[in-house]
C-alpha cells in the first residue's frame, strides 16, 4: 500500500488533484489533503466517487440478499452498499412487530411443523416476480433449507404475507426461481429422507425408501399468495438435488435441478466409516435433472398423482413414462444451474471440478427427441450423454460454483469458491476474458438482475463467505462480506467491501430501484397481513373499551402524541385484546405500542391496525408507551393498563388538582397567539412557491393541516372551560392547542427546509 | 442540486480535476466523466474521500448504537458508517444462535419478569465502561425501557453475558452511564409506578403511591458481571425521570438525573380530559434530581434501606434526611443531561424551550453547602434556585435535546429536534458557534468519546428519527437515518447518510477502534456466556453419544467438513442434548448447527461448545446439517438424526456398496499426489517470504497444517483397506485424504494471496 501510494501521489499533483486551490468552499482540509491524510489512492478515489450517494440521492439498484440463518431477508442499496431495511420473515423481528402482534403472528403461524412452531429459518435464495422474463418488482419469494417452508413477500409494502410448508420434503434448497410469468416457483429437496411425513426408515433403505424431488408451487398473483392445492411435486431418486432454474425463450417450459451425492453415499465416521464429504465426493460426475414441467402439469392436471401427506406427487416412474424427467452427467458436486439469458444454454459448474459447463438445450431436446440416451440410472430414468448434451467446457480455476450473466451477450461471471476469484468469461466461444480476486471464498455472486432475460450489468456482487481481517474486529463471529465489482468495463475493479452485520446470506438479486413502487401507507384501518380491512379498526371519536365476561376488547388510535384510551382498566386474569389504529397520513409516521412485560409489540404504520392480546395474569400497574420517536412529546404518548385485584373497590379519591390560574391560561393563549405567527409565516413561504411540485411536501401540508384541524375541538374545549372559570381544565386544553401547533409547525419547518434545499422557485 | 452542479462544473474543468488524462489505469471512464454522470459535485467528492474505506483498511471509531425495538446493539464503523455487526441482546437471534442454543437461553432467561419469558427489548442507552473517566473498550451496557431490564456485554467477544430484572420500576429510561472507573451503572425509572411488584393502586393515588427512582447497578469489573446483591435504588417523587449522567473530575461522586410531567398529571383523553401531552408540558419547569451518591452507598452499606421486592431502596426521606437528593428546576420537558468533559458543568435542555441551560457544578455545592434553597417540593425535597445554579442558558432554537462534546474546550453541539439541526456552540462563554440542518427530526447526536473526560472531536452522528425521502423506499416502514458530520473545522460538513435497516436506535456511543481488542476464537471448550471450561466438550477422538432412560447425550465436534458423530439414533420421546465443539482454531471459521424441523440453531465459532436440547417427539427421518459456508464441501457436512417408533426392530439390511475398483483406488492417489504438488509449491512461497509477520497469515498456516496433519490417519486406513483388498473402503478414505488436502490447498492460497497483496518481502 505504502508503494502505491508513493507510485500515485506524485502523479497527483502533476493532475493538480485536489479542491484546496480551486475550490470555492472554505473547507480547510483540501482533497489532496484527505487523499493523504486517508492513505487513499487514485483508484480509491474513482471507487468512492462511483460509490458515494449523496444526500438526496438515491442508490440505482436494490438487492434483495438472503439472510440465511438470521431467517430474514435483507434489503440493500447499489452502489452505496447501505443496507436499508431487514425484512422479517421465517424469525420474529419485534421492530417490525413481526411475531409480537397479532396479524403477524397468524403469518408465522402458517410455518409451523409437526406441531411446533418454528421460529427461525435458513433462508437460502430469494426470488423476484417476473414478467415476460423481466423483473417486475412485485413480489419476493424465498426459501427455508432447515425447516423446509417457503414464504411469499409483498413488495408494495416490504411484509411477509404468506408462509407454505413443503408437505414432502425435510429440508429444501433448490429454491426459490420463477417461471418467465410467475406461474410457478420451484424449490428442490436437498437431503433425502423418506416421502411420507414422521416415517421411519433406516439408512440401510436410503436407495429404495429415500428419495428427493422439486415442488412446483403455483403462484395465484392476483391473491398475491401460493396456493398449495394447485401446486405439485415430482419424486426424484435420493441424489441430494441442490439448485434450480427455469428455461426462457427457447426453453421455457422446462426446468433443471442439479445435485450432488448422486453416489448415496452413507456415511457414519463414528462407525469408522469415511465421512460424507469423502463418499460424496467420490465419483467424477453428478446428475443434471432437466423437466419438462409443462407436461408435468398436464399430468398433474390428468389426476396422475399420487397423494403423499395430502399433496400431488407425480411418481418417478410416472415421470419416467410421460416423458417428463432426463438426467445428465455433470461435473462432480455442482451448485448452482443457470440458463442463459437467451434461454439456448444450461451452466453449471463442479466445485471439485475446474470446468464450468455449458449444455445446449437444443443438443438436449434433439437427442430426447431421437431417444439418443447413453443408459438409465439405478431408477430406470433416461440419461443423456455429457457429449451429446453440452455446448463447451471451459476451465475456469479451483472451486467454480454459480454463473451470472452480463448485459453483453456471451458474457458470465462465475465465482471461484477455493480460488476466491471471479471470473469473467464468454459462454459461447468458450474462452476466459478476465479474472479479479476477492477476499475470501466467494459463494454465489450476482450480477444487476443477472438471472433475468435482460441483465442490466453495470454491477456484481461477489458474496463471500469469510471476511477476516477486511473489518474492525468484533469478535469470533465475523460478519460475511459482500464486495461490490464494476464489470461496465473489460477488466473488472473492485469497488467496496460491505460488511453483513447479521445472517450469513446465500444468494441475494437485484434489481432497478426505479421498477420498485412501495406504498408509504395503508388505506385506513388496513390489516397488513391480509391486504384486507381490520375488524378492530376505529376511527377517531369511535374508540371504546368493550368487556364480556373476563375478554376485555380495546378499540384504540394512534395519533401524534396520544394514545386513545390513556387508561385501560381490567380485573386479573382478563385476557386483552388491543386494536390500534394509525391515524396519521404522513410519511414514516409510525407509532409504536408495548404494555410494559407483557411481551406484546406492534409497530403500526400510517393507517395500519394491528393487534395485540395477552392475558392480564398479574396485578399491578402497567405503563404502555408508543416505542417510536415520533414527535417532540413521544414520551408522553402514554396510558396506563391498570390490572386490579378481584374484588378491589375504589377508593374514590378524584385525581389530583394542578390549581392553574386565570393567569395561568392567559399566558397559555399568549403562547398560541406567538407559536401561530410562526406558522403563520412558515405557511406564507410555503405558499409563496411551488411546493405542489414535491410530492413529500404535500403529504406534509396534508399531515400540517391535519393536525391544525384538531384545534376547533381543543379550542372550544379551554373556552367552554374558560367561561366556567374552570381554569385548570381551560388552561390544559390550552395547552393541547400548543401542542397541536407545536407538531403542526415541526412539519412545516421540515417542509420548508425541503423546498429551500431542492431549489423550489417563487410562484407570488 | 442542478444549480450546484452548473456552478462547481465550470471549476472542475479549470483545476484539471480527473484521472482521465493523468492517470495510469486503463479505466475508461475518468474521475471527471463519473462525477457527471453521477451529479456529484466536488464537495460530495470530498465527503467521499473522507468517508470512504479500500478494501483491507480499516474505520477509525466503532459506535455501539441501541437497536430500540429490535431488542439489539447495532456496531458500526465511522467513518464509513458500515453496520459491522448486530449483537442479540434481548431479543433470540438465530444467526448467533442466540436463544436458540441453551447456553445463549441461560442468559435470556435470567431477563425473565412474573415468570414470563420476554422476547424482545426496547433497548435505550448504551455504555461503554470507563477507566478514569476514559472509555476502556472493556464492556457495553444497555437499558431495556420497556421491560425494565439492563444487559452486560462482554467486548471480547461481543456476546451478551447477563440480564439483569431491574425489582422496583415498570420501565425504565434514564440508563445506562458509568461512573468513571464503572464502579456503578445508573438506570432511572421512566413512568412512575407503585414500586412493589405486583401492587394496585388506582391513578387517583398517584401522589401518594406512585413513585420514581434511580438504581446504581454495582459492576464486578473482574467477574464481568453486576451484582445485584450489591446494588441499590434511591426512591424519587413521581416526576418521570428521564436521562442521567454521572459527574467527573470535580463532580465525581455526584449523579444528575433530570425528569419530565413533574405536574405529576394523570391524562384520560377517552374520559374528556386533556391528553397527558397537554398535562405534562403545562408549567415551565421540571426538576433535575442532583444526587450524592457516594453518600447514598454509604447510608446503603450502614443499612438504612427499605427491602421492596428484596432490593435495597434508600427510602425518600431517608434521601432528605442524609443529604443526598435535591432538586433544581430545568426548563420543561428536557431529554439529556450531560456533565461536560471537565466535569464542571451539567447541560440540560428542554424540549418544549429553546435554551440549552448549563448548570455550574461549583454553585450547586455552594448552595447546598451553604443551605441555600428556594423551597421545597411536595415530597420534601429541597429545592435549589435555578439562577443559584446556573452559570448560564444559551438560546439554540427550537427542540433542543441532547448535548455531546468536542475535543476542543467548551464546544458542545446539541440536536434540535423541532428545528432539525444541529447546534454547535460555546457552553463557557455562552454562544452559538455554527448550526446545521440534517433530515429530519434528530433525536439523541454523538461525538467521539463524547461524554467521556477525553472527547476526541472529528465526527458527529446525527440520529435522526425519520428518513423519508433520502433513500429508495422500502414500503410504510422506514429506515431511521444516521448522518455522519465532519466537525475537524468551524464550519460542520454533512458527509454521509447512513439508513439503519432494522431497529430504531435511540442513542449510540462512539470509540476509537484501536482500543477494542476482541478475540477471535476461544479456549477449546468454553462456554462462551459463562466463560467457563463447558462440561459438554470434546476433543478429537472423544466424541460418543450416551444413552440413559429417555436421556440421550451427544458429545460431538465439527471440522471441515464433517459433524461427529454423522448418525444418532433415538427412540420417539427421547430427550435429546447435542453438545458440540468447533475444533477449528482458524479465524472464521465458524460452524452452524441444525435439525430438520426441531427450532434449535448454533453457531459455534473456532473453539466453543454449545448445547442443543430438544424433544425428539416425531418418529422419522430428521437431516442436521452445519448451516454455515464453512468449505467448500460445507453442504456434506451433515447427518441424519433418526427417530425411530417404539419397538422398532433393525431390518439388519447392511448399507448399500458403491463397487469401487483398484482403478478408481489408484486414481484417486494419482489425484492426491497431483494436490500435494501444489500444496508443496504453495508452501515453497510462504516459506520463501516473511510470513511470521503476518498474524493472520500464521493462523491460517496453522490452520493448514492442522487439516495436513489430519492426512497420516486416513492414509493408514486407506493403505490398511487397500491391502485387504477392500477398494470401496480404501478409495473412500484416499478420498478423505484429498478432502483434507483440498481444505489446506484452500488456505494455502488464501494466505498466497494475502502475502502477495501485503507485500511480504522474500527472505530466501
Amino acid at each position: 500500500m505504502k508503494q502505491l501510494r508513493q507510485r500515485w501521489m506524485p502523479l497527483l499533483l502533476i493532475a493538480g488533484l485536489g479542491l484546496g486551490a480551486a475550490s470555492a468552499t472554505a473547507a480547510p482540509e483540501s482533497l489532496q489533503d484527505v487523499m493523504k491524510r486517508r492513505g487513499l489512492n487514485p483508484q480509491d478515489l474513482l471507487a468512492a466517487a462511483k460509490t458515494y450517494v449523496p444526500t438526496g440521492k438515491r442508490d440505482e439498484f436494490v438487492v434483495f440478499s438472503s439472510g440465511g440463518q438470521s431467517g430474514q431477508v435483507i434489503v440493500y442499496g447499489i452502489p452505496s452498499m447501505r443496507i436499508l431495511k431487514y425484512i422479517g420473515v421465517f424469525t420474529p423481528e419485534p421492530w417490525q412487530g413481526y411475531g409480537f402482534d397479532e396479524n403477524s403472528r397468524s403469518v408465522l403461524r402458517q410455518g409451523r411443523i409437526d406441531g411446533r412452531d418454528i421460529t427461525w429459518g435458513d433462508t437460502h435464495h430469494p426470488a423476484i416476480s417476473e414478467t415476460n422474463g423481466e423483473y417486475d418488482g412485485q413480489f419476493l419469494f424465498i426459501n427455508d433449507k432447515a425447516n423446509p417452508r417457503i414464504a411469499v413477500i409483498d413488495l408494495r409494502d416490504f411484509e411477509t404475507k404468506q408462509i407454505v410448508v413443503n408437505p414432502v420434503f425435510k429440508s429444501t434448497h433448490g429454491g426459490a426461481f420463477v417461471t418467465p410469468n410467475t406461474e410457478y416457483i420451484i424449490d428442490a429437496a436437498q437431503y433425502p429422507a423418506p416421502l411420507e411425513n414422521r416415517k421411519f426408515h433406516p439408512l440401510e433403505e436410503m436407495n429404495e425408501k429415500y428419495r428427493g424431488g422439486v415442488t412446483y408451487w403455483k403462484f395465484d398473483r392476483k391473491a398475491g399468495r401460493i396456493d398449495p392445492k394447485q401446486s405439485f411435486s415430482i419424486e426424484m431418486p435420493p441424489y441430494w438435488q441442490d439448485l434450480s432454474d427455469f428455461g426462457k425463450g427457447p426453453s421455457d417450459g422446462w426446468s433443471f435441478t442439479n445435485s450432488f451425492c448422486s453416489e448415496r453415499y452413507v456415511g457414519g465416521i463414528e462407525k469408522g466409516r469415511p465421512p460424507y464429504e469423502a463418499g460424496c465426493s467420490a465419483k467424477d460426475t453428478d446428475y443434471l435433472h432437466v423437466v419438462n414441467w409443462k407436461k408435468a402439469e398436464q399430468v398433474f392436471k390428468a389426476g396422475k398423482t399420487r397423494k403423499i401427506n395430502g399433496h400431488d406427487v407425480i411418481a418417478m416412474d410416472t415421470a419416467v413414462k410421460e416423458g417428463i424427467l432426463f438426467l445428465i452427467p455433470e461435473p462432480k458436486s455442482p451448485h448452482g444451474v443457470d440458463v442463459t439469458p437467451d434461454g439456448k444454454f444450461i451452466i453449471v459448474a463442479g466445485k471439485l471440478d475446474t470446468h464450468a459447463s455449458v449444455y445446449s438445450f437444443e443438443k438436449i431436446q434433439a437427442a430426447i427427441r431421437a431417444g439418443r440416451f447413453e443408459s438409465k440410472d439405478p431408477y430406470g430414468v433416461p440419461v443423456i450423454g455429457m457429449k451429446d448434451a453440452l455446448h463447451t467446457q471451459v476451465q475456469l480455476g479451483l472451486g467454480p460454483l454459480h454463473t451470472q450473466y452480463d448485459a453483453k451477450p456471451c458474457v458470465a461471471y462465475t465465482s471461484l469458491y477455493v480460488d476466491s476469484q471471479v471470473a469473467k468469461w464468454d459462454y459461447c466461444a468458450g474462452k476466459v476474458l478476465d479474472k479479479i480476486s476477492v477476499h475470501y471464498n466467494i459463494g454465489h455472486l450476482m450480477t444487476m438482475e443477472g438471472d433475468s432475460t435482460k441483465p442490466q450489468g453495470r454491477y456484481l456482487v461477489a458474496l463471500n463467505k469469510l471476511a477476516i481481517d477486511r473489518f474492525v474486529p468484533v469478535g469470533p463471529l465475523h460478519p460475511q462480506n459482500h464486495q461490490l465489482i464494476d464489470i461496465s468495463n473489460d477488466k473488472m475493479q473492485l469497488l467496496y467491501d460491505m460488511p453483513l452485520p447479521l445472517g450469513e446470506p446465500h444468494y441475494a438479486v437485484a434489481i432497478a430501484a426505479n421498477k420498485l413502487k412501495p406504498g408509504v401507507r395503508y388505506k385506513v384501518g388496513t390489516d397488513s397481513r391480509t391486504d384486507r380491512p381490520h375488524p378492530g379498526a376505529v376511527r377517531a371519536g369511535e374508540q371504546r373499551i368493550e368487556k364480556k365476561g373476563n375478554q376485555v376488547t380495546v378499540y384504540g388510535t394512534l395519533i401524534r402524541s396520544h394514545i386513545t384510551p390513556e387508561t385501560i382498566e381490567v380485573d386479573v386474569g382478563d385476557e386483552v385484546t388491543i386494536h390500534l389504529t394509525n391515524l396519521e397520513r404522513a410519511q414514516d409516521e409510525t407509532h409504536g405500542f408495548t404494555v410494559s412485560t407483557y411481551n406484546v409489540h406492534a409497530s403500526v404504520e400510517p393507517g395500519k391496525t394491528v393487534t395485540v392480546k395477552f392475558k392480564a395474569d398479574k396485578e399491578g400497574v402497567y405503563p404502555y408507551y408508543c416505542t417510536e420517536f415520533c414527535s417532540a412529546l413521544h414520551l408522553e404518548m402514554m396510558g396506563y393498563l391498570l390490572v386490579k385485584p378481584k374484588g378491589w373497590k375504589p377508593t374514590k379519591v378524584g385525581l389530583a388538582k394542578a390549581h392553574y390560574t386565570e393567569a395561568d391560561y392567559r399566558a397559555t393563549l399568549k403562547k398560541v397567539a406567538d407559536t401561530q405567527a410562526v406558522i403563520d409565516s412558515v405557511v406564507g413561504y410555503i405558499t409563496s412557491v411551488n411546493y405542489k411540485d414535491f410530492p413529500d411536501v404535500v403529504a406534509m401540508v396534508e399531515d400540517a393541516t391535519d393536525q391544525l384541524g384538531r384545534i376547533p375541538d381543543a379550542k372550544a374545549r379551554h373556552e367552554a372551560a374558560a367561561a366556567k372559570k374552570d381554569w385548570e381544565q381551560a388552561n390544559l386544553w390550552a395547552e393541547q392547542v400548543w401542542q397541536f401547533q407545536v407538531k403542526a409547525a415541526d412539519l412545516g419547518l421540515r417542509a420548508k427546509t425541503y423546498l429551500e434545499q431542492s431549489g423550489a422557485r417563487k410562484t407570488r
